[in-house]
């Protein structure tokens, strides 16, 4: 689904039609190619972590597949944030499209979050509690995340292109620490 | 597939164009994210629901592949009537938009319980005959959910929202009794 | 891919926009429906017996992934000829969009039976000959598929809904003789 | 992902319109055909090779799985340039489009070539260091794949068309020498 939500982003890609300087259109399309690469790298991002934090679980139980249900939903949506960057950044109505996505990425940041934590409790769903503990810790950086989105919100009332360029960072931030993927 | 489905309900949530007040457009597309939200964790639920019960067999056959083709169908759908909601649901149109939903609503419900009565079946497809009774005792409640489906298709002629409020709180119902997750 | 592209077949099914009977116009487009269960109805079908039939592989080798890529080349453009049907089968233009309609079919059908013949044959990816041996007779009807094509196209000519019925017909003729499935 | 990309292809196909003339409507949008087919042919090629490098792989890690989003990105934007060319081929604007079809060629290509490079580097992430030497030996004919879509881009300022023609053959090239597929 994460594959699928990435891939449909394209279609939000249009092709300008009936131009005379096609050239120039495409170049002048910038905010929507950088919407395109920042809501791909954040569901790539987001699908490298998820599928290691489930190959750390032993099983699966109903709340975690409704917890999972949430964070499909919130990933699912993101092309119509884009779509609205795309469309809107550069206009006046840039601080409203931008909000609009932070909206959805601290969604996406949230659901991750209580997938997270939920399935690393003390009686979770980890192989045994010296797992759980160990993949908890990496777990304190996530109210940095979540406070950087609350951060590209409140931005983008200043500048809307800067708020994507924040949304941005939070990818590369999410990408660093985190659990070593699992050997085959 | 299921998957695709569920994420191929974004495109019908299309980005206001050429509008002066996109804060006043997005908010007065509220049916539209209702009914995104309903539709998504309609098809979410029988994707658990599903799954779950493809678990507890031990082989699958032709006519149940045929059943299964028929749910996929239905599912697949999905995004048609969704559309339908998002675009009439507050219009003189209502009704009609409802009605369409409703029906897909029990369509799928058909095939569910149809795949479900096949597969445990008393000489059927579970692993033994015992699993197949608890799991058929679990089936009592499915009367319930097509009887509401055909509550909510009657409301339609009353209050199209509150008809959506009702294939909403199907599925709240839906994702309650059930079978336990299988373990890894 | 058979999935995603059946799936995306719901994208065809277009919402009435801006009309006075909506009953009316949805109505009015049963060809698109009718097109659409027969074209979800083709893939599924296709979908069921190519499962099938990789399941008594023992391997695979270039040449078959790429006459699979053939394959998988003429489903994923199913939708096209699809909405061409959607369009224009009860217009003065219904000849061209059965002729093309079942030209695409023809194009599955050869396929398919090139794949069957090439992963059957004597010193194949069979587990044993023996395996190959009896598989090859129920491909027997394959060239049966192919003539009610032919005859499908040919019926366009003075009925594109007659040949629409015809490619209906094809599908539930190729739902069952064929291999059993494979157990679990 | 592959699979989702090459299926949503279809989508830049679109039917005409409001036309007289169907059938040569349809005719005379041959260059999205041979777009199309080419596009699939990228894709599904990329697929097969990629399958068939992983399955030789002892274990992922994380910048694999991040060289592995860089490629999917860059398939995943496919149908985009596709759509330029379906569009624009044709017409004065022919060399923008095959100029921008080319690049995304060449961004494949490269983020291919990456992973290649990367997974199978002495120290690596092959079972062993001869199955790692032999497989980057089939990688010596990689540079030439990349002066052909430099080749390609450049052709594309005399002729867009004989450009599209050029990024077929890369196609037919890269599916010939290569890896053997693993067994089953």
């Amino acid at each position: 689904m994460f594959a699928i939500a990435a891939t449909l982003l394209v279609l939000e890609l249009r092709v300008p039609r009936d131009v005379r300087d096609l050239g120039g259109a495409l170049l002048g399309s910038w905010p929507a190619y950088a919407a395109y690469v920042v809501s791909f790298a954040t569901i790539g991002i987001i699908w490298v972590n998820h599928h290691v934090l489930l190959d750390h679980l032993r099983r699966v139980d109903r709340p975690l597949l409704y917890l999972n249900l949430l964070l499909l939903l919130s990933v699912a949506i993101v092309p119509f944030p884009t779509s609205l960057m795309d469309e809107y950044v550069l206009t006046e109505h840039g601080t409203i499209a931008a909000v609009v996505y932070g909206l959805v990425g601290l969604l996406i940041a949230i659901a991750f979050s209580s997938i997270f934590l939920y399935a690393t409790r003390a009686d979770g769903l980890c192989a045994d509690a010296a797992t759980a503990r160990r993949i908890r810790e990496e777990g304190r950086l996530f109210p940095i995340g979540l406070a950087a989105y609350v951060a590209g919100i409140a931005l983008a009332f200043v500048s809307p292109i800067a708020s994507l360029a924040v949304y941005g960072l939070i990818v590369v931030f999410y990408a660093f620490p985190q659990l070593p993927a699992a050997s085959r």
